[in-house]
């Protein structure tokens, strides 16, 4: 069995002595309390190599001295709950654990920062942040796309901003290690640092995403207005679009918290929509017998099934744009029905605006104060191109390359996809 | 000052003693105990005729002797917070204040009363119905359009049954109005009451519908992350489309319960999309001043803006088919901020299911108890052809016919869009 | 029949154009446009005296140049749902409709009116309210208790305040008609305004008080706690005390909104505790055939009952300790069954607090905003002693005389209770 | 570095293949597919030994024939969000993945099995259970106190019951325990298992129990009710007593999630209530800098503070009776102030059943669907004397003997309490 410590890197040598020391209750993190990767016996004797990742948490040598600290904040992407959680606790703990006076918001995301001199940012203390939690959003407000590097380092630099957190996705933890990687070549002694928001679930390396919970709870609340819409008229049908770009965590979450969907749909895993054993024909069959369905369709999937005539398109942040599997789906099926002579009725639900935008629950809360708390732990330290992860019931550090080398997916033959079959009882002949 | 007494039908003379005699705390409501339908004295000098109603209630004598009477329920038209509150109420008034044992759900709406000898209803007493509340949507299911009157009479002959209550909105009232006088043409005894269900508010001598607070209260949160969306971006608009066909009840209460809108379209006022102080050149003067805006918008306001080239269309209940004015707000927005060279985000919510589909809230539970209670004590002592209504402050009753012969209207000078108004703080140029 | 038109005191004429005349959808309201006390024909031709009441809204001339124009606010006595909406819209319409821009407010209810010197008053503006009304309870806070008139009016002369915004119960509201009084008194050109405040809906002249509805929401969801606790365990109760200091409207309404309270005990209506169809009998009755039960008690009610030896004791405020017939009760019954040798299971909900500590719902939110605006409307255009309140389906000006001379009661024999003994099916032979 | 496979006992050997063969996507779990208990690397190397517990999931091979397989279950102790989703989703899974046609509900805990005769045991099935899971509570509703061992198992051999669930805390898990030894002496083929329900998340083994994050999503919204009240008087306390026997997990959780809490007592870590940086001075000292604060406690926190004379009393289940930590505080706290002169105000609130009440939240819910399918899996291949448990991110079987060996704790020195303590800044000093 093969395994490897996984290396995070360091601005410097932590040699001051933490603030917290005076805390008698504070257990500080040492060498050699690390986290292994895999949890599974056989795992460690099979080919994957076994990790052992740095264990989160305070340590008793820190590396940036607390007086005039400067540090700042960006988020980016779309908004998830649990951003203001995050803002707020990096905030407190900066400002309250070790000290730090000058914690600057910058807006509108990357943008924002590059544009810093355009676009002022905000002061942010304890008192600003104090109830930001329990609204949904950024307070600091987003943009997509990203930015020159150098134009971020610069705004960095010209206000003496030694820690940067930037709270963000895919992208945005590209662009954070982007700028690690810039700083190092500069040889600034500037910490980068993301926190990954993925309303998706979809980054390696993290059990659940904050926020995650939240969603899939909203969005069981649509599965209800589903269910009863479809109840309410013959052979009507709750079509529901939700979240999942390339990952169906959410619409397989949201599938188990409520059991009244009938279809769940994923971009993992490819169904057939025509012909024998095909989404239109399993349809009739229910609609024949119980006359009502609920499909959840994660905005991903099917992708193979739509051909606009537009090929592959991207956005400003240079993903792909999906096609409109959701409206696809629709329109699908009202014209096999009407083909049928079959009259249905579909109602449409397109929440995601709904689900994003609400505050993040009490769960995703107090993961979040863990989250914040443990990524200033880290950054205070001198630990650079990293973010905090939890994985299995510790709070570890990933470099950020890691994070973002893959996409988490939903495993057509593990543990969550064959609950998901059980719960929906979809024949298996849907998918190919 | 003219004035006039509303003459409610009757199937004939209330002869039977009242079981509920026995019962000690039972006021009965008795002769002269009318209510008025003016309120302010200016109207009684006024042209308008006062009109006095009757005040709804139980009385001394009923028609109906409650041994082996025979009742039916049948629901119809969209969804509406409550009406399981009513089906519920119905059926325990009946039960347990007058002693009915055989009541008849009939499923998917006039279809279902038409077609009862396939469509077999649901028997109804306390027991099946002791928690249907809770969830939205109807037990009975629903349907659109109407059926051939003679064919739905015939179906409850069939069945013996003596009262019908038909829950529904303006078609499902009209329909209820022509079984009624069909009755009479063919003088059978059979009592038809509606009860009023219209999510919009829109039915005259009603002061509020039933399912409407719970509707604004849910439009209300939509307003939330609509306003949380359009802070997270620069630029941004979060554009809502909300109920209200040709009357703009829901999206005014909506403002008013939220105020975070900043424009509130009605289909009553027309407003001014391009040019001087219409709404592009508002809105780009807010972005700039603010940098986000949120719009409110009635589905059938601004309808003379669209030409499709399709003309009017109807739906199967015979109503106009309105155009998506939700669609095109965001694609005029869009056409004309790309002409100005301006990039904007919009986030648009089409949220009309998932208000709809939730369960009554406790002030139109409660309501649907009092509706529901009325309409039953109304139907017994015979009266038919009619619906019960709130009215001020207390319940009345008033003929189908008075319910049907016109929408309410928000009135441009009055109250409510003055409070709006004053809460948006939208300018008037916006208004023609 | 006898009539009479309420009289509203002034302050002086009013003589300055409105500046909501630059509005040209503003409909002034103007004289004649009164609103009648009854809607009932025949109370018209009872006893009762006929009245109608001056209808609120906004006057084309005023009394106030808006110019240097100094405001005051003050929020007095227990929690409510609202309060926070109520400040938010006096700011606004004062700031945005007619141009105050000095408002105050002040903290601790009239201790800190009393005590400004020491107390230092918050500056309110637009931007300071903007979101307050998403959070429960009161920003300027409150206390109980009178305090000196002279001393607060010495206050508001010292700060050059013309108008005072009282947000408060029947203390406060006696309390502000003591300070208008003793200000004609002395010759002083400052209105004082009421906005009745009270969770328990007992004022009269008003149909519903702000917060009502949001609390009896509240309540039903106690009870669906209570409920469920009750079904799971053997002969057991979910016992609730609920408010209702003197009147049942807020067991009454949770009562109706709920339907799975079984007995509801208020204070208007004696009931019978031990005996012959008393309480525990009914409640042994009914434990042997349902196994469980749900009881909900106004705090008010049954305080015959309890004889603790202590006798009459008065709080600050001087309204009468209640004895705590919550407790009695559960004490009552635990000794009951166990002289009978039935073990019952009871739980206790207490959750005041936590009802009346939320944040309006959408329709208390709407209804804040309509009350707050008239106040304003009717405050600056010199009225002054008086109180805005929803009578039937619209708005009219109360004096505070008349508003503080007796409290609303449920009526025995009226729709309310009706309604209840029909939704409960308790017995009549509970009430003596 | 001691390492031990934990061994789970099995009631014979499963030869009989599953009929969850026929689905193309179940992957079966195989033998070596275990997880170890510590994820730390020292903790590998430390004194600890380490353990492999084999993972959940359905076997290849089972041991009870589908046909003619009869199952049973029971609820016992207090009610816990969550349990209505495992009665449902044991009964799907044991009809619809494994074809069992009769599952009987025993109803009133280990009461309503001894005495199956008396108290007929409910049938269960998917359409029976299809919506129970939206509501809170048990539908087979529950007891407290243990049964004769012989007297259950005998009601289980009358109705040929072959698998038993028992859905409980510590005494039912013991009690569970005892079953499946004596059943093992007397030479039955009766496989039993529990499913661990306890609020208060204090089970080894156990990274979380089910309900746990309702409760404290619950208990957070408490928290802003207690916050709100503190801010709405001079010198006010909300006082929350939330649940916690011997454990601070609900307490502590609900700190961090909400954030508002000033003083958070738990169980485990003692806390000073008089004399220096006690948490009456501590307390004064904050209302004289902020006029408000809230206090959560467990109500297992603080027993040696109070004398009642009582001594130790016990409960029906035989747990030590608590003494009201709560009443003991508020009146503590009053006293002491009182003596001082300062007025101040208390709130309290005790919320338990309002919480644990409740239906479960989505994250829960899709958790229990996990639970449930797993220990339907496992004992259907013959396993008995068990529980699953979700450890670290996978679902293990543990047998019941570990699981009640001792209680779970708030360690004083880990992460949880570190964040406790960073969150609410309260000082070190309260705790001794």
């Amino acid at each position: 069995m093969k395994s490897k410590m996984v290396n995070i890197k360091k601005i410097g040598k932590a040699k001051i002595p933490s603030p917290l020391r005076k805390i008698k209750w504070v257990r500080f993190v040492s060498e050699g309390d690390d986290v292994i990767s895999h949890i599974h016996r056989r795992s460690f004797s099979g080919e994957d190599e076994l990790k052992y990742f740095e264990a989160a948490g305070p340590r008793e040598k820190i590396y940036y001295k607390s007086e005039n600290l400067k540090c700042g904040i960006v988020t980016c992407g779309g908004l998830c709950p649990g951003i203001n959680d995050i803002i707020r606790e990096i905030v407190v703990k900066l400002y309250q654990g070790y000290g730090v006076r000058e914690i600057k918001g910058f807006r509108y995301g990357y943008r924002g920062l590059a544009k810093a001199d355009e676009i002022k940012p905000m002061s942010l203390d304890p008192d600003v942040v104090d109830s930001i939690h329990t609204d949904g959003g950024s307070i600091l407000s987003s943009s997509r796309g990203p930015q020159e590097t150098d134009e971020m380092i610069d705004a960095l630099i010209k206000r003496d901003i030694k820690i940067l957190y930037a709270i963000g996705g895919d992208g945005t933890m590209k662009g954070a290690h982007d700028i690690a990687r810039r700083i190092k070549e500069r040889c600034l002694d500037i910490s980068v640092a993301a926190v990954a928001k993925t309303i998706d679930n979809d980054i390696p390396y993290i059990d659940r995403s904050f926020g995650f919970e939240t969603a899939f709870q909203a969005a069981s609340e649509i599965i209800d207005s589903a269910h009863t819409e479809s109840k309410g008229y013959e052979n009507c049908i709750g079509l529901v679009k939700l979240m999942g770009r390339s990952s169906g965590f959410i619409a397989s979450a949201t599938t188990l918290a409520n059991r009244n969907v009938n279809y769940c749909l994923i971009p993992e895993i490819p169904f057939k929509l025509k012909g024998d054993g095909g989404l239109l024909e399993v349809l009739k069959e229910r609609l024949h017998r119980k006359g009502h369905a609920v499909i959840v369709v994660a905005e991903g999937a099917g992708q193979n099934h739509i051909d606009d005539g537009k090929g592959v398109e991207k956005d400003a942040s240079g993903n792909v744009k999906l096609k409109d599997i959701g409206v696809y789906l629709k329109k699908s099926i009202e014209e096999h029905f009407a083909d049928e002579n079959i009259p249905v009725n579909i109602k449409y639900f397109n929440p995601s605006y709904i689900i994003r935008s609400i505050p993040a629950n009490a769960a995703d809360s107090m993961y979040c104060v863990n989250l914040a708390q443990n990524t200033v732990h880290a950054t205070i330290s001198g630990r650079t191109d990293m973010m905090v992860s939890k994985c299995h019931s510790d709070y570890i550090h990933v470099p950020l390359s890691m994070a973002t080398e893959k996409r988490k997916k939903v495993d057509s033959r593990g543990r969550l996809w064959r609950t998901v079959m059980g719960a929906t009882h979809q024949p298996a002949s849907l998918f190919i």
